[in-house]
């Protein structure tokens, strides 16, 4: 039996969009409110409070109408004038996209940190680029570059940069809700993430924690965004019961990012991270047994939310997807540009942060190969995953 | 006993959000399938396909991941190049705020026809501009102006601007669906409406008609947004199950959009029409047996979809409001900006248009009134409506 | 328009079903558990737990697995012994229905007090016809004559049956959560009642309120059903997460129910009922108003939860019914049996019994009569009941 | 990290309950219409004429308004009359179970072939038995005994007695869905199964094919339930849209089981089948390559629904299901009754039955024998379980 195109698979195992946590689907059917019925109103106030709480923010953060390259764009649009000079970090395919953002709003020419797209940003580079520009005061870093899966070590970049006195942004889309991370952590003053990763919650919002100086810059920058979709600023009130929305939110995804919040306090933010920390090795143990090779140059930067694995040479990765998909029902993820036909992803979000995903994945991930004539030792890879999930009982 | 303000209502009776369809809540919550997977891309391209169906168009529309001020908004910025000289009809207040969105883009003087905001466009007047400022090269119409409750006569508006040869960006948000209206009927080149107001979903969405002319003239225009959110052209393709998104879409609101269409289609449009019309003629048939006016001007431009009650001389329109939920636990709208205050909105959209609803309105409305002191014979109101209803039989 | 019969109608005001709360209807969806799994076990015990808590009784509760007609068939089946002489007591037709089950079971005469069926049972002829028969062993009553729409005072009832030393078996289906009453206040021995009714959930499920030694007696009773769908007996230790279950529970419709149990102790007993109570009141003082007659002889008798019309002179009753559907989308239920065609009843249950319904209820009522040529004042019946809902303001 | 009792698995395993497709879990959200609501009479005769097709039979089957035991308790009580004299076929712990329902309604010596519960009946013992016992009127069949997880020959069975004249009841409970097997192919006069099972619904409710002959022995019964929660002669006319129910059905389980029909019509009846099998198929390639032994005396009678694995010598069969279900959140079923304590159950049912979940299956099992210290080698279980799915493909 196949699975077609047309059905269903029966485990999404991507970087996101991941089927959401059942709780959460029934959460988006509650009744729609009007958003200006006070009941709504309390609700969202009482919604970016819980918000704040779960970032672990010492400020009221934000939540934007759609799906976190909405925050990111406004971020970049926001809070980057014409004056600035912006450093940004490239260390995979969103991070050196971001510059593109980036370049758009600063007069001035943009600095580029860039490294090969399986490493990770050193914060010694960082700190040596802003010791030769002093007149960088914006720099911007993707802590997850999903397309990689490979994590910057944002809280030494973010003390670095704070010490200069820039302002931060960092996008935290894939890897907030599934590791220790948090805005204040790494000091960052733009800080954009989402319930559609690691959250499991579907896209549709953002999420942005904003630093105190960071809501006066945007406020003193004539360009950034009003009366807008992109506008962070319309928004500054909107967390207020008393105060209207800019424009209609998206009720329904706020009742379903409700849920996720709840679903995620109740479980404990330390025992979802070493979920989807053991889910990861184990589907790097597998890997590694199968005598396949992780894309992330190094396992330390490896992430504890997407597996990234080197397409073996010869096979076309985008038959490899295809096969797991036809042959288990499995869907993982491909590169992502530049990174393109070069990896697969395993993602190991929010719901598939379990680690009897790990051996779905790797099962899934190894009968393609199989399939495709390059026949790999499934039973080691899969005993080796089985291994470090037992060994962490 | 009364509704707090922390209790759910027990009726929305609003001009938008309005609850959505049972069936529609629960389609929200189908499994979310990443957006790259084959299954859903081949649901896009259907989706899309019925869309055009629904809206009855000669093109390919386009389904934009923001309720409809994203689309809107993207439409002043996609179509409106430095050089074209616009002219923006208001009747209302939305009407009114298209034109600082055109005025944004534009590199020349906005004209305006600007009527008061319980009137509606003369399309004469429109032709007199017309031929006064043969420069004219935009036309921005809202079909219904919401926060007035009234009907502009865009069929005869968009035969006059195409006669012109001006491009025509039509508002039919909250018209769409709950009336007889169609991009290709008023000729519009951009047609903006959402899943939200008539068809019964949550907001999220945004549904735009695109003619093959202005698909030209965006991509022509330098400024029209590119890489953003805020971008009509990055989606051109997006339809297409072989093309990637550009971003991620909204997958659960796409879903609950879905059941929507099919609730739409399976009802019969003439149908849910004549249910929209019925119950806002019921309404003001109500409204006027109690001895209360009617905001339009002239009952022939009352709005099918909403109905908007002049506030009686000397009462505070947000206590009528207040008093309405917490007697009676039924919602209604406010005006807005220059309207608020002036008159209330009693919705009738998607699930709300329906006859016995006009009661639910009418009878917490007159009791909000007898509540604040302002007698009505509540009885003859609801009496009058009936009559309506039953002669509709 | 019409709502024709293979249309859905808009709202739904019976005696049961009733549409349930939407938080219920999405509870429903929970993810169906192993009924052995440890985690359901748990559920299960609490929900035992929190069922005896809203049935405010001193001894743990039963839930049987289908709805309440298992529970009345199983408390005569269960607690009638052969030798049991057994009093009946029948002020409507679910009363008289239960003479019939309880003469299966008993191998006596079965004594039986009848009134018409709009009036209550007098406790006075309880005590004297206990006094005239030492030897009844068993009483079973009505609560709530639904078909009737009448309430007996089963408290009164009761204290009488108790202090005489027979055992009692109530039927509370639709009382118990639209007003105050519990197992303890009227010293059941058997309860039965439903979350279908005035808790807002779907029909599947029974909850029996058994006293100490109505266990015993049961337990005594060989002829009691064992091993069977029927049996009590077999579920009394299923409570405990170490226990088995006799047979697989119905685990979507316990999903539901816990829904509907969270939201009755949200809200609060006192404020659930006090909605009914208006609802009915309104209800009622719209119908005199209008010149109807109400069924009930005496309107203190009159059900919080149900009230019936008595079918005006010279109209068939199904008529009624099909015009008040088939033009405003209104569901009313008939009677049953000998009430059938004499009375319709408008239903005040959980997610209906609230005010506003009342007037949509008198409205398609009152619509009904003038499409059949029975010209009654609508709107002095809709000011009436507005005065009602204002004066409890 | 360990999955504790209070936390819900990541994937239930189990002989059912087992998690309901997530359509049909939202399908029990639908609205609650009343029962005599003509829409709901109306769906609940398309209901029963959609439950025909499913079944595949020539004569009307019936819903009943509980899960199965209900409806084989129905079965005995109403077929087996006291004259009858009964043969009851035992090769599991159900099929013994019916033997005394049996023996409740017949005023005859119960007649019974017994095999080891891990073998199936042999047909020719029952034509043997038949031909020593002329009179045997009525034969009871279990076609898959879920507790052993072996298959009798049904249709062979059944051409048997159908050839000696006697009534035949068979309980296709966890066996109709998931493989080819009818009512008409085993000529069964009662043939009694449920959608909570291989339909992928929730518990709830029984389906009861039934005979012409079967309507006319029940009805000539005197002794079959009537008026009764028991009752299959209650509902013999409750299909039509036109006649009332008995009582209230299971509106929401019906609303479920309406999808799940849906779902297994769109899919594809063989391709249903098919995907139960390579699962099962899978699973038993992966215990054998462990090393471990099946509890099925021959694999042929294994059944494609359940795979059932003999527990290894020393090891306590619920400290596996504990591991299992602490370790990998993988929930499975035990044996029942004389098979408790021997034998663990993997369910391969409706959603569960992919062969993604076999390996699921394997691994959690086998690293709960590991955790045990009963090492087996699970990654030659994987392979050859993968070598299975990869064969079929």
């Amino acid at each position: 039996m196949r699975y077609s195109n047309d059905m269903q698979p029966v485990i999404t195992l991507t970087s996101g969009p991941v089927n959401a946590y059942p709780d959460v689907l029934r959460g988006l059917g509650r009744v729609v409110l009007y958003d200006y019925d006070p009941a709504f109103q309390l609700f969202y106030e009482e919604l970016v409070a819980k918000t704040q709480k779960v970032m672990g923010l010492s400020t009221r953060p934000l939540i934007m109408q759609g799906e976190p390259v909405l925050g990111l764009e406004a971020a970049a649009a926001s809070l980057i004038a014409t004056e600035d000079t912006v450093l940004n970090l490239a260390s995979g395919v969103y991070g050196k996209g971001f510059g593109y953002w980036a370049a758009r709003y600063t007069g001035n020419e943009l600095h580029e940190i860039e490294v090969p797209y399986n490493e990770a940003i050193d914060p010694q580079a960082v700190a040596e680029m802003l010791r030769q520009h002093p007149e960088i005061s914006v720099v911007c870093a993707c802590h997850h570059d999903t397309p990689s899966g490979t994590i910057n070590p944002i809280n030494e970049i973010g003390a670095i940069v704070a010490e200069h006195g820039a302002y931060l942004i960092v996008d935290a889309v894939s890897s907030f809700g599934g590791m220790q991370t948090s805005p204040d952590a790494c000091k960052a003053d733009l800080y954009v993430t989402g319930p559609n990763k690691c959250l499991g919650a579907p896209p549709g919002l953002t999420m942005v924690g904003v630093s105190d100086r960071a809501w006066t810059k945007m406020k003193a920058n004539e360009r950034a965004p009003r009366a807008s979709m992109l506008s962070i600023l319309d928004w500054e009130n909107a967390w207020s019961h008393k105060e209207p929305f800019p424009f209609t939110p998206s009720v329904a995804e706020l009742n379903g990012y409700d849920v996720a919040l709840d679903l995620y306090l109740e479980e404990g933010p330390e025992n979802v991270w070493a979920r989807h920390d053991l889910t990861a090795r184990a589907t790097r143990a597998g890997i590694k047994a199968m005598g396949l090779e992780l894309w992330a140059a190094d396992e330390t930067i490896a992430s504890p939310t997407t597996t990234t694995i080197r397409t073996p040479d010869g096979l076309d990765e985008q038959a490899i997807r295809d096969e797991a998909r036809a042959r288990y029902g499995v869907v993982f993820s491909s590169g992502r540009g530049e990174t393109a036909g070069k990896l697969t992803r395993i993602g190991h979000m929010g719901p598939t942060a379990q680690p009897i995903y790990a051996i779905a994945g790797l099962t899934a991930y190894a009968g393609a190969l199989n399939a495709l004539g390059r026949k790999v030792d499934a039973g080691a890879g899969l005993a080796a995953a089985m291994a470090v999930i037992d060994a962490a009982n």
